[in-house]
Formats: C-alpha cells, sequence, structure tokens
C-alpha cells in the first residue's frame, strides 16, 4: 500500500534513487534538480519535487560540496565568546552568511593558545573559509594561504604575513576620549588595560598612552584585567587605592563597568565630577541606566558586512591580495566623563 | 628539488596518495592510520605521520562522514542569540563538543518562526544530532524522529510529542521567590512576561501567578517585555504608572534590570525597601555591584553536560527513549527583594 511504502521509505530518509523512481525520471535528473544553475523542464522538476517531499528527500550538503569542491561551510574562530561584545557579532555572522546559504561551523577558544588544535579541525572540515576573531601566528597565517583557504581577521590585524582583515580603529577613538577629558582639565589619568598577549588590548592601551604623551602626561599608572567585569572592578580598587585620579580609561566596556562600581560604591566618588571613567566597545549593558558609559562603539553591523563580503570575494578568487578595512568607531557621549 | 616539490605539493593539500608514495606505504595504510581504531604497525605509523605533517596532509573530515555516516557535527539552534544567557550556554555547549571531537554547526534564530528553513538546512548537512533552544511544532519533533537524527531540546519540553529534554523547574524558583516575597509581607505583586508564544517566558509566569494564586492574591497585573532590558523597562514604567506595587516579578534577569532602572533612577523608588525585583536565569550582569539582582540561577554546566550526555546516547542508539532532565535552580539571595 502506498501509505505503508511512504512511511517506511521516509524512515529511512528518501534517497535520490527513491525519488528518480517515484517521480518517473533518471537519478542524475534529480541531482540537476537541486544543483543550483543546471537546467531541467519544469514540469520535470514539479514531478521531482513534488515526489522529493513526498518521501522527505533533501540533497546531501555534504556529498554536493565533495563534487562542487565548496563545503558551504564557513569557520568562525572566537575567543572569549562570554565577552559581550562578540555575541552581537556571532549573531550578526550568522545570519548574514545563512543569507547566503553558507553554515557557521562555531570554534570558542576558552584561550587563544587553544588555537593549534582548532586550525586541523578547520583544515579537516575543509571549510570554504573562516573568520578569525583570535591571534594568528605568521606561520598559522601562511598555513591559510598555502591551503588556498581563505581567511579574514575581525578585529585583528596581521602586518608580518599581510591578510585581510576588518577592524575598528582604536587610536581614532582613544584619541577622541582622551583629547576631550583633557581639554575639560582631567590630569590625572590611570589605564586598564587587557591580557598582555592581546594583540586588541594592546593597541587600544597604546593608543590612549601616545596620546597622553602627547598632551604632556606621561608614566601612566597602568593595571591589567581580563576584559571581565571583576577584573576591571580589582583594577580600579588597585588604581585608586595608589593616589587620587581624574579619569581611568579602560581597554573595553564591561572592565569600564567594574571599575565604575567600585568607584562609585566602595571610593565613594560621583562620576563623572570626581572621576571620569571611558571605555570602548559599545555593548548594549554600558548604555543601561544605572551606567550611560561614555565609550565609542564599534560599528559591528558594517564591520561583519565587510568581513563577510571581503570573505565571498577570497573564496571566489583565491589569488585576491590582502586588504584591511579600518572602520572608525563612533563616540557616545554617555554621562561617566568630562569631555571639553 | 626536494623543497620545490614540497611547495607544490603543499599548495594542492597533500592527498592521501602523496602521502602513501612519500612514505612508501599502500594507500589504504593511510587511510589506516587516521581511522580512530584501525591498526597499523608503530613503525608505519610513525613514516605516515612524518610524511603527512611534510606535505601538510589531514585527513578529509566530511569524506570521512560519508564513509561512517557520522559527520561529527551537532547542530546547535538558538533563538536570540543576544540574549545574555545563551552566549553562556553556547560556549559550554561548543567547548564540551570539541573535547569529544564534535564540531557545532550553528543556527542563530532572529524569530522562533525560521525554524522552518532551519530545519531543512539541518537535513541537508546531515548533523549527527541536534540541541534546539527554541520552539518546535509536533510536526518538526516528528521529522527528527523519523529522520533518526538525535535531538534533545534544551530548555524547552515537549508534551504532544515526547523528546529528550533539559530544562531548569521554573515553577521550583519561582515558589521560593514568591513565598519569601509573600512572608516578608509583599501584597502589591506585578508581573513582567516575555512574549506570549515563548514557552520559556510563559512557564515562568504561570508558575509565579498560580503561586501568588495560593497565597490569595489574584488578578495580577502583567506587561509583557521581549526578554530585552528595554522591553523590561518600559514594562516597568507602565506598571508602575497604574498604581502603587510591592514586588515586580520578571521572567528573566535582564528585564528585572530594566525595570530596577526605571524604579530607580526614574520613579525615585529604594530597592528592596519600597519595591522588590526578582528575576530567573542568573547571567552575570546581574550580581554587577549597581544591580545584585535577587534571582534563581540555572545550573547551565550541569545542564549543558546533560545536554551532550542525552544527545550522545541517542545518537549511538536512535531507539531510546524520550527522558525529561529536570534541574532545579538555585536561588541567589542578591540585594534587590524583601525575603523572609
Amino acid at each position: 500500500m502506498a501509505g505503508d511504502e511512504n512511511s517506511a521509505l521516509r524512515s529511512r530518509r528518501g534517497t535520490s534513487y527513491d525519488v528518480a523512481r517515484r517521480a518517473g525520471v533518471s537519478q542524475s535528473a534529480v541531482s540537476r534538480c537541486f544543483r543550483p544553475g543546471a537546467s531541467v523542464a519544469p514540469a520535470t522538476r514539479a514531478r521531482i519535487i513534488a515526489a522529493a517531499n513526498e518521501l522527505g528527500y533533501r540533497p546531501n550538503a555534504i556529498a554536493q560540496g565533495l563534487i562542487t569542491r565548496r563545503s558551504n561551510m564557513v569557520a568562525v574562530i572566537i575567543s572569549n565568546l562570554t565577552n559581550l561584545y562578540y555575541p552581537e557579532v556571532l549573531a550578526e555572522l550568522t545570519q548574514r552568511l545563512s543569507e547566503r546559504g553558507v553554515r557557521v561551523l562555531l570554534f570558542a577558544l576558552k584561550a587563544e593558545s587553544e588555537i593549534d588544535d582548532v586550525l586541523d579541525q578547520v583544515w579537516r572540515y575543509q571549510v570554504d573559509g573562516a573568520i578569525v576573531a583570535a591571534r594568528l601566528s605568521p606561520e598559522q597565517l601562511a598555513a591559510f594561504h598555502d591551503r588556498g583557504t581563505a581567511l579574514v581577521l575581525y578585529n585583528r590585524e596581521s602586518h608580518e604575513v599581510p591578510a585581510a582583515s576588518v577592524s575598528c580603529e582604536f587610536a581614532a577613538g582613544e584619541t577622541m576620549l582622551v583629547d576631550g577629558m583633557v581639554a575639560a582639565g582631567c590630569c590625572r589619568f590611570a589605564v586598564i588595560g587587557g591580557p598582555a598577549d592581546s594583540a586588541v588590548g594592546e593597541a587600544r592601551v597604546n593608543g590612549a598612552i601616545e596620546r597622553l604623551g602627547r598632551a604632556g602626561f606621561d608614566d601612566i599608572p597602568m593595571e591589567r584585567g581580563d576584559f571581565s567585569y571583576d577584573s576591571g572592578y580589582r583594577a580600579a580598587h588597585r588604581l585608586l587605592n595608589a593616589g587620587p585620579l581624574d579619569a581611568i580609561i579602560a581597554a573595553n566596556d564591561v572592565m569600564a563597568l567594574g571599575a565604575m562600581d567600585a568607584a562609585r560604591h566602595d571610593f565613594g566618588l560621583d562620576i563623572p565630577e570626581q572621576l571620569s571613567v571611558v571605555g570602548f566597545d559599545g555593548v548594549a549593558p554600558a548604555q543601561w541606566r544605572s551606567y550611560r558609559l561614555t565609550t565609542v562603539r564599534q560599528p559591528v553591523q558594517r564591520m561583519t558586512a565587510a568581513a563577510i563580503t571581503m570573505l565571498f570575494e577570497r573564496i571566489d578568487d583565491p589569488d585576491l591580495g590582502p586588504e584591511r578595512r579600518l572602520f572608525s568607531g563612533d563616540l557616545i557621549p554617555g554621562a561617566t566623563a568630562r569631555l571639553a
């Protein structure tokens, strides 16, 4: 009986052979029907689609990938996924790739040092490309090149081995904030940096310190955190215990929020009257009413769109040369810094 | 010259044939060497590994998957990734799966209604299983069963079509909070619910309302949000404009934080002296010093570990029956509710 045959076929996942038999066409017609751009007569296509729906058949993307040499998968490698900044980036990347029919193979690193093991997996899954928000060594960058796997660095740059990259100009953002606070009369500055092995953290901190140096402020005290709230909170304790300050510049928003809470709740300081605090990123919680942080927002939508465009250009043409795209952040005035 | 040959081979990604030739063994010996559990003499294995490393060869996981009928990929389907709760869940799932040599194919939904398109992709990539934190219809649940694709629901349950699920007992958590506030003398309660089509939100709200009913409090005013800070902030405005309250019960932490900020900054209320506010989830920002929210923390580590165990049991034995695992949340006393 047709009904029984239906359910028996479904439970073993209908194959292209089953669909061909049901539609009364050849197996190669079924393959063509599901291959983008291949020609099939409209009536035949309709019969095949109807048979495929009845049998619950879907073309096997993996097997198609072996034939077309496109897996239609892109690796997204992110260190520190619980950093509040990355979920927005990941959601944007996943949705934009999905609109192009490409799936995300996700790699979340606990530490940037895990990258070697991850790359081993990336090669094995033969992804079409990778968007990497983690530090790659020159050897690792060269491996992408040698294998012809398209690569775009996100919020990282590579100078020894040029690579395609999208990032936000830290220096420009820090300059706006530093100049504004100097003009408002702040003199005693301190910095909360990220881990010493974080390229992003170092770029931000160095941008701020360099700009302060030009304004005549040297020997800026610095404490390091790990980009977390608790580490910003503790760093602010160490800095404020060492002496009075006019301004704290944190390498990301979440540490700035920890520093604000330490200053307000434990040192009884009014922000921004007695202490200015500024961050960097533009994460959503920084604009909650209890904080309203003065910060520089990265244009995540434009940056993720650019990363994906650059990646597809390189999937289509593996010989395309390196390119750096640098976006300027938007100053969010907020309410935590005296700026003039 | 050997050097030139090396780089030529590398740039076209060495194949198992190249490795076999270089190591002086058969191609099938190379395949065996990279297949878990297959036997290869130690000296032969060493020669093959050395040749593979020289040539930059990695076995093709995709092709292996077609042979073993295991893709070693698991789909993780999450609606609303920017909800602060999910990044922690996703990071835990990704790292735990990675430890088992399994990759995450990520699907992030903007709306739960996108699920049909996503499932179409899930079938095409022939994942070994899926962990789903989104609402599935009975037909969609049946499709997993019919296709023999292992499925575990995360923070969702299915009653019409039984399925494996891991969730946190909302009722127990809400009961602790509601009973504590009633005992402390709160009388005028209000609720901030999630969207009406969110199963999780409805379960939490209904748990609270039912418990309040048992304590003699009926006709509890409710406003709905979308789990975001802004929606909690606006819902609190509507509730507090309608009349004085003793307590607001929010369906998640982030809406509770929005409600706190509205109550404190716009209505000048002391929390918890004049208003108690409670949430649910246990996200990190809820414990920042400016909030210290009274809430129920979901045991994310135990829940994700359980989800993965259940998933692998079902990948190994597709006929294994449904099972519901319910974890109790931990009360975090915080500082935003009067509890007795």
